[in-house]
């Protein structure tokens, strides 16, 4: 009863308040509960199945490419944060300090880590001797934390789920192809698996991470026009490597700094899912990353034979999908509105009619269609459409951003398309931060990255006229 | 050359310095490296890849037998671990405390996760109302934090990685159920994966996890004759949900409090693995656990075609077990200490003359036998060969605990075999913690279990004389 009553309420719609939407469908499609410490988050059962579902192909990947995965602790002493004069300053303001150990206060206060660069060099300081220990190529699984203000589950939370890929190479050519190379990884994956287009690009001087000598990015674009950053991989060149003093002795003999990397994706990333494909009825999720991609739902289940079926047909599928059947005293039309809210991909209906003419009806989540499909079938057509929906859904996308980016040459259309359309906006950019400092004062936009593939828009920078040869993409981000 | 010259020095043998042999082998089998905060190390690629099999077996066992994986906040707020009296007393002396987050001091100061019965009290609060809403059977895999003051690596860190299991249930019999159903799968685990035999039983009052009305262990004899506590499944009675009130309304339409247990298992098991099966050369692994169950080491590889059939079987066998190549031009004699230290179940060892004869040697880690196999049978003999050594390394195991256990009537005699016979001591107890105190105190031993199989030593406590019907294992112990 109580269960029943929970699924009539609705959640807010999109155009009324995109975020309430936003975390309407976190709440009631149970990815997370809210906890008494402030940006911390349980992360349930559901949302964590497509976490472990996203890790799972990207540790695959990395694994194929050579990486290995390792362990670093937790926490980061003062002094060792210290080391990388950008870094601290990037970092320090936002770590969360341990100063106690039981009773005893501690000699050194210790953070936690926001991102483990600086574990990693202190380790391949004591691992790197020679060119033959090079390169490495290693990555972990944990959360990091960091003590931000605003807080919005998956989007921006105090501790947050990630992997964090660290590589260290004897050259600096090695090692700009690996940053490359991995953000490639991160921009297949999202388009192959989470049906999101993604636009490729290094991040500007002034949007670069603490301590980068370059920041590779990949940009979506959400529903309401936002910007998301998905994934991002930095070059360090030898920085981190001076800092902490890493040297190896070459072929040649001699004493050298190497080159170092590192890149990272998280739980954001299902919050990019949720906002990408979600609508009015609830989340909406790509089959690759679904955690069920087909639910069974009897209908007319207290009829001789119809359960029965319908298990047997479960089983029958379990062999090509993910399926799960609902044999719970809901009604059918809960269900449907528990499943849609949930975003499984496929609802299979089995009922008395159905049995007689050897057939049921599929549902698709995304666009409501209705097919009805021979029992003989099953094995064939539930891959075949589940492929159709994972394809739909990311040309739907791309549809999408392409009727929401835009270009503008001067600073009035600008300045126009930003208090007006939602969206991307390419422009021209002539490099210096004062242009992008006045375009994120006066048209509230910020830099999301020069893409890799540049197109010509004006001979002359959209802030201050001068020659400009770099097309950037702008816009409003979370 | 560096490397050549690591691997002359030899490690120090177990005779010699148990202790001293461990820290040896962790290091050099290059399954940690330390870091500059104490208890804290890094897990290295083949330490963590050991850690992933394990994870990956236990998963799999967990969800077949229905649990989900979530994942809780690392931060507790000490008002929220200050709930259950007696889980606070046995925690509180031995957390990490965040008092600062950025530049501000926290209002409330947090601690790091020692374990998570809290949190996943807070949250079972939120979402469970209903009869229909239990049982939960979560799980989550994360690291968790204890300020030891002694630290050894895996077997007691300040951070160590592990899974806890968290359950919730309408009823007292079926928490009950489930305590002993996950302890079970723990022993199972250690005994078909790990070769490692194990005693199933509870723990007196005295060892008690802090909060549990039952803590249900399962211990291991590690070739010093010490004993290792390998996991542990606690059964809580409603004694959190009441702390935390905790309250569901039953089918019979009143209000009740649900029963929970907890359950856990860590990295420690690495080190059980280590001190269970390792020798005076090395890492000795299982091969249902080891990362590499094959390496492949050619001979002459200068000789043409040496190489390439090397390569050939490798590919080859790929398809029947997880093996590896070692074409580096380090010496064969090097390779083969080497993998020896990395306790890699198998060596292929592939030469002209073996190509010549159709054949190859293949040669055991655990007792160093040699095999002359054709090539034409290596896809159905490593396999073979592989289970022989798992079940090799289970005899063996089990062979030594049967030798270093002991049964002791009287009090003179239970000192006599602590004194002077590492292992395992049987003897009767009247149940007082009197008792146990005592041969702590007089013996040195402490009490392990009282296991489920039960034998008939003697009529009186070997402590006091009086009247016992209770058998319990004592030991020094991790």
């Amino acid at each position: 009863m109580a269960q029943q009553k929970k699924m009539v309420e609705e959640i807010t719609s999109m155009e009324e308040d995109f975020a309430k939407w936003y975390t309407d469908v976190v709440k009631k499609a149970e990815l997370i509960e809210y906890t008494s410490v402030k940006g911390c988050m349980v992360i349930r059962p559901y949302g964590y199945a497509i976490w472990e579902n996203i890790q799972k192909e990207l540790d695959r990947e990395f694994k194929a490419l050579g990486h290995e995965n390792v362990c670093m602790p937790m926490f980061i002493p003062e002094s060792l944060l210290n080391k990388e004069k950008d870094h601290v300053e990037g970092f320090a303001p936002e770590v969360a300090w341990v100063t106690y150990g039981g009773n005893e206060k501690l000699e050194e206060r210790l953070c936690v880590r926001p991102t483990s660069e600086t574990l990693f060099c202190e380790h391949y300081k004591a691992i790197v001797q020679s060119y033959r220990d090079l390169p490495k190529l290693y990555n972990q699984w944990v959360s990091v934390v960091r003590w931000e203000k605003t807080t919005r589950p998956f989007l921006r939370s105090r501790e947050f789920l990630w992997q964090e890929g660290h590589t260290i190479h004897a050259t600096a050519e090695e090692a700009r192809e690996e940053t490359v190379r991995m953000l490639n990884v991160y921009a297949d994956f999202c388009e192959n698996y989470l049906a999101m287009p993604v636009v490729k690009g290094v991040k500007t001087e002034k949007e670069r991470f603490a301590g980068a000598e370059d920041t590779y990015t990949i940009e979506a674009l959400m529903h309401d026009g936002k910007a998301l950053q998905s994934a991002t991989s930095h070059y360090f060149g030898d920085g981190f490597a001076r800092a902490f003093d890493i040297q190896f002795t070459d072929k040649d003999n001699k004493l050298k700094y190497p080159f170092q990397t590192s890149w990272g994706s998280t739980t954001r990333l299902i919050g990019a899912i949720i906002m990408t494909h979600g609508d009015n009825n609830g989340l909406v999720l790509p089959p690759k990353i679904a955690p069920t991609q087909v639910v069974v739902i009897p209908v007319a289940a207290h009829k001789a034979g119809v359960l029965e079926k319908a298990q047997e047909l479960t089983d029958r599928i379990s062999k090509v999908c993910r399926v799960k059947i609902d044999t719970s005293d809901n009604s059918p039309g809960w269900k449907f509105a528990e499943y849609e809210m949930k975003g499984v991909p496929l609802r299979l209906e089995i009922g008395p009619k159905d049995i007689e003419n050897n057939q049921c009806v599929l549902v698709r989540r995304d666009n409501r269609e209705k097919y009805f499909v021979s029992l003989d079938d099953l094995e064939t057509e539930i891959p075949k459409l589940l492929d159709t929906v994972q394809k739909g859904l990311y040309e739907a996308a791309l549809a999408r951003r392409a009727n929401m980016t835009y270009s503008a040459a001067s600073l009035d259309e600008l300045k126009d398309i930003a208090d007006n359309k939602p969206g991307f906006i390419k422009a021209m950019w002539c490099g210096s931060r004062e242009c992008e400092e006045k375009l994120k004062e006066y048209a509230g936009v910020s830099s999301r990255c020069i893409p890799f593939e540049q197109e010509h828009i004006a001979d002359t920078c959209v802030c201050c006229g001068k020659p400009a040869d770099k097309m950037l993409y702008w816009g409003k981000a979370y």
